[in-house]
């Protein structure tokens, strides 16, 4: 007998994987979380369903996510991660040497059960003594919290749609602009550039608004919808070099100085979008 | 009732799209030819049951495997195509005012008849006065072909399983060598990334041998293996700049300056795997 779990990306396409085992299966009162054990992607994290990483190519989705804003910033200390319950970005926050503080908010403390019982290794971060696990919402937290208070705020959100839609709104921008000290920097996901570039144009334009300079950055993701991921990084202070000499220090698989800087290279059909928005 | 087409891309994964309709199917002396008509990514190129191109997401490739060897190209007059019946490369190489005269050597005439009755578009430039199509194998065209013959070499293969498996041999990047002009590039796919790293370390050893100058570079094809595409191109005279203030000219919808220099950037895996060959 063999088992296949489908993930459709649009209501005619998707990824297919063969499952080995389903390793745990829980309803949250948010979302319906799902661990498996698949035969090329190892352990895979589904929530309501959708891939949020897998064993074989998270490395490359969670360094992008956390290595880009922070090496684009002098010196982070105190970092603010919302979302992001399986650790996958908090363990790459901490391997910056300064980093003395990790403020995780994660609205579902069920997320980060699952991710310390099945995935030892993307979770481990989360048990340093320098991060604060909050269970909470994070557009609350942000709307609440004081200004200056973070050098970096890294969103590591599910897709736009339900309670993460808030994560992508003009309100949470200011919010995250607002709690960011002098030189801070902020990073978000933003999708597939192949199906969602309209959804992406209107990130850019809320985010545009709020932040002197806003750029988009991608990432080869395997078992993302397309292969091919988008970030957006906003800056206070465009004018401070990244700290490309120290991206080397860092242990990392797929990140690099090379990488950092090509990963802003907008394709023509996204420039022209962004242009005529 | 809902019919769905899906091509692993490892024995144990793979991508899924729903079928509109089967418009094509002819058993070649050569392969399995297919022309499928697909709600997400439009008419889609099958041989032997794996995906070549689509309608969608086609240009990608195609610009890439044609514009970045030839704006590296002082100026390309002379283009050899292996590969390529579909004569979606043609069409980008078409698009340099310089060329004159452009090689097509695709071993399999149905293809070319499929791809002018189902992708017209793609295919148009096939009629093209300057282009001339030889029907025969491609490996020993260039092993015949008189030397210094060409600017540019591009081969647009299958993958490196039974007939395409001597386009990636030695002796026929030699023979590739041997037929280009001074200044001459080449270019070649070969593969993805994430699934075949090892192929392309085999891969970049011999043309490294053969060519003064052997870079990888990648774009993201959504409906290949993994979403993501790496390509070699080799030099004889790495020296000479890429006319990068040419690139503007180009209609494209994916390729310009930007995306040219970024695409060599080498992921951290793979560069170290490189230098550990």
């Amino acid at each position: 007998m063999s088992i296949w779990f489908t993930e459709k990306h649009t209501p005619h396409s998707g990824i297919t994987m063969e499952v080995r085992e389903g390793l745990y299966h829980h309803q949250s009162p948010y979302q319906t979380i799902d661990v498996l054990d698949t035969h090329e992607f190892g352990r895979v994290l589904l929530l309501d369903g959708l891939v949020m990483l897998t064993e074989r190519d998270e490395f490359v989705y969670h360094e992008m996510l956390a290595h880009v804003p922070l090496i684009s910033h002098p010196d982070p200390g105190r970092v603010l991660v919302i979302g992001g319950g399986d650790g996958g970005t908090v363990r790459e926050v901490l391997k910056h040497s300064g980093v003395e503080r990790i403020t995780l908010v994660e609205i579902d403390e069920m997320v980060v059960r699952a991710a310390l019982e099945y995935f030892p290794e993307i979770s481990s971060g989360l048990k340093d003594p320098r991060v604060d696990i909050i269970y909470g919402d994070g557009v609350d937290f942000v709307r609440s919290v004081s200004g200056g208070r973070y050098d970096a705020v890294l969103v590591d959100s599910t897709d736009p749609v339900g309670p993460a839609e808030a994560l992508f709104s003009e309100e949470f921008f200011t919010g995250c602009h607002r709690s960011l000290s002098k030189g801070g920097v902020f990073a978000s996901q933003t999708e597939s550039p192949f199906y969602h570039s309209a959804f992406m144009a209107q990130v850019f334009t809320r985010l545009d608004k709020v932040f002197p300079q806003a750029r988009f950055y991608f990432a080869p993701v395997t078992t993302y919808p397309s292969g091919n991921w988008s970030f957006i990084l906003g800056r206070k202070e465009p004018d401070v070099k990244p700290r490309l000499n120290r991206a080397g220090d860092l242990d990392t698989r797929y990140y690099n100085d090379q990488i950092h800087v090509s990963s802003f290279a907008l394709p023509r059909f996204l420039a022209e979008m962004l242009r005529e928005r």
